[in-house]
């Protein structure tokens, strides 16, 4: 048996299956844990890749280590989404952070991930966790100025997910963040999505002073390149606020030097930005 | 219909068809030139796609503009392999180039670019490009001291193409370079052929005094994060050498900002070197 996702109307990728875990409807959307022999197991969500165990590294630590990074004092952090918990074990990598808050809109996704996924939801029982089932955008509106950093960490702009590319969204979230703070969001691949792109970054310029595009490389996702908008009251994205903090993050991906790389761009890619 | 690569034996891509233009059997490989909705037309050698219209150019810039760009006056090229032609048309980019050999084993891949691929194989009748059907390893050894880069457009380490990985190769290759030449080749993904990386790398530091592995995105190649080997005997490949030169370059991925950036290495890629 292989699993086979559609990533685009023409292309997709397909892996062998060792065997079906799980599946069920949840009140958002379809639900599926895989055990694939090449990326162990996968968490499908609405026929999309969301993350696997043996690349979900990469997603993870290069959404959060460049903001986290960046900001001199990152205590208060908001995950938008994310539900198996990966951006919070990040996060929480970090000794500044006092509380990470996940604002997961479907809790059936935190329980698989629970029971599946034990390595990546493995922080959601930390002391400085603190799960939230919940609509993450009208958390955000009821939090004004409350978050030095706040995550994006959505599924792709169909379904539950639509709200979370609304610019309205990205103005709640510059209210939502401390005067200092920053926002970083997945946005798709640079290959498939350049109008998604082009739209978001101009959506977050016209609301943040400093923003940003830089891009990793996962293999399970569409294209294999996979971009981050980021949107900054303050702080250059870019620079590195606490070498020290950065320099000792145990990281499989995420490098200090691989900080200021991952934004230049190749030239498709920044001419979105133009 | 679909065409269906297996990257792994438990993981692949697949891409809907338009139509089968070409396939035929060579004296060296199997050969197919498909028409896919998502990529255009497809060069697939072996069962592995080599080169697509869309993303062609990621793979050819990237593995030429890099060494001649950090060579300070690049006038006599090697490519072994490559007979699509999209490696000798990024080479003959550079002004400074007099004359670049394409040294192809089979001849029926440059017949069937030169059909279906017209805009790779553009360069191929340009009066600077000399085309030699023939075993590249014993061009090589056969004009010791010619050439100011040579580069290695291999398909994957099967077939025709074992002893393009193989450590008196690049002994052959360091004898056919002036005194100050460089050499690059495809080296195969990180997420897949680490072993392969590893060893490429090992052997080409006991020959050249100065080495490089360096990366970029192509989507339709396995993992969609390729990587290139560098062994050079006197410029180090991270510096530009004619800033004006590398900045005048017509292209789509390479810019001189990417050219340092892509040797910044993910840190489970960087291990590989170690």
């Amino acid at each position: 048996m292989w699993y086979t996702e559609q990533q685009t109307p023409h292309f997709g990728i397909t892996a062998k299956l060792k065997e079906t875990l799980h599946t069920e409807t949840t009140s958002y959307q379809e639900l599926a844990m895989l055990d694939t022999l090449e990326w162990g197991r996968m968490l499908v969500l609405d026929g999309c890749v969301m993350t696997t165990d043996r690349d979900e590294f990469i997603y993870h630590e290069m959404i959060v280590h460049i903001a986290l990074s960046a900001h001199p004092n990152p205590q208060k952090v908001l995950v938008v989404g994310g539900g198996d918990g990966g951006v919070i074990r990040e996060v929480l990598k970090h000794p500044t952070v006092e509380l990470a808050v996940l604002a997961e809109i479907d809790d059936r996704v935190i329980e698989v991930a629970k029971e599946y996924l034990p390595q990546i939801s493995v922080a959601l029982d930390d002391a400085r966790a603190r799960v939230e089932v919940g609509d993450g955008i009208a958390h955000v509106q009821e939090h004004p100025g409350e978050y030095d950093i706040i995550i994006v960490d959505s599924t792709d702009p169909i379904g539950p997910a639509v709200g979370l590319f609304a610019k309205s969204f990205y103005e709640s979230i510059y209210h939502g963040l401390k005067p200092d703070g920053m926002f970083v969001a997945q946005s798709e691949s640079p290959f498939f999505n350049g109008d998604l792109i082009r739209g978001v970054q101009a959506d977050v310029r016209s609301l943040f002073p400093i923003t940003g595009l830089y891009l990793a490389s996962i293999p399970t996702y569409p294209s294999g390149l996979w971009s981050f908008t980021i949107g900054s009251k303050t702080y250059d994205p870019q620079v590195i606020a606490d070498q020290a903090r950065s320099a000792s993050l145990v990281t499989k991906y995420y490098t200090p030097e691989l900080h200021r790389s991952a934004f230049e761009l190749p030239r498709f890619v920044g001419e979105l930005l133009k």
